[in-house]
């Protein structure tokens, strides 16, 4: 017998609520079974980043300067190509708040900011709350209609496995 | 007798138009004494853009990739120190049309989106106007009362200059 080539997904893995609170943002909510100072580690060291943030796919982290004022750069690498991302630091106050800005190469120049606080459960497990802020409700809408939620939930899941597997 | 060290002013230099069209817009009007072709060539080309940008504070044109999806990144040595700008282009459409995302390091992470219209005016003057729009009403208020108008004007009177000389 040989070991399973896909790894088991963590038990209570659910999907991410996405809202809608005003017509240019969109809030994502998500629990993590990790403690909040690890899912932080997650979010901000480029060889964690670089494990799920691609969805499997593999990650170039061309840059990934945490601190604020610092820029970030990451280049996917998918079955239909490659995407790039960056973005940079606006609030770095760890372990529970982080400020950045997004944009997507294939629409340079529409930026998104994004807010991502991170809650301590308690009881060990972690609320992660991001709201991406837009310039129009068009880009807004756009980012919806983009396959996002797919996007995001397949990187949470790759996330998860990360969690389950350093503990 | 030696050269004046200032150059003189041109004739009929008035101040921009400054107005605020939505609460989160600037909309900026100026009236130059040159060609369309010419007007943008100055405000696209590295060489000319180091000579007005600054408002005579030396002007390192790190980046000018004057192209959808292009980078720039600009940094002014001025008598209180040095400051950072930079973003990225969204549309280049030569020469009647300019979009491009600027963000000052002092205040990373806060992007506006500035428009630029170039309109001849038919008698071998260009009218340049920008629309700047910002994610928040507050960010927009916070760049109006940066002293943005005066300095502003400043730069466009040092591009009056520019385009008197070479016309």
């Amino acid at each position: 017998m040989s070991a399973p080539l896909r790894e088991p997904e963590p038990q209570g893995a659910t999907p991410a609520i996405v809202t809608t609170p005003t017509e240019r943002e969109i809030r994502i909510e998500r629990v993590f079974e990790a403690p909040r100072e690890r899912v932080w580690q997650a979010f901000t060291e480029p060889e964690s980043v670089a494990q799920w943030w691609g969805r499997g796919n593999r990650l170039d982290i061309e840059r990934l300067e945490v601190e604020r004022g610092g820029h970030w750069r990451f280049v996917e690498h998918g079955p239909e190509g490659d995407s790039g991302f960056e973005g940079r630091f606006r609030e770095v106050s760890p372990p529970d708040r982080l400020v950045q800005t997004f944009e997507w190469d294939g629409m340079p120049g529409y930026v998104a900011v994004n807010t991502a606080e991170f809650v301590d459960l308690g009881d060990g497990r972690t609320k992660v709350v991001t709201t991406s802020l837009f310039h129009t409700p068009e880009e807004r809408d756009g980012m919806l209609q983009s396959g996002m939620e797919g996007g995001l939930n397949q990187s949470y899941e790759a996330l998860d496995r990360l969690l389950a597997r350093q503990p």
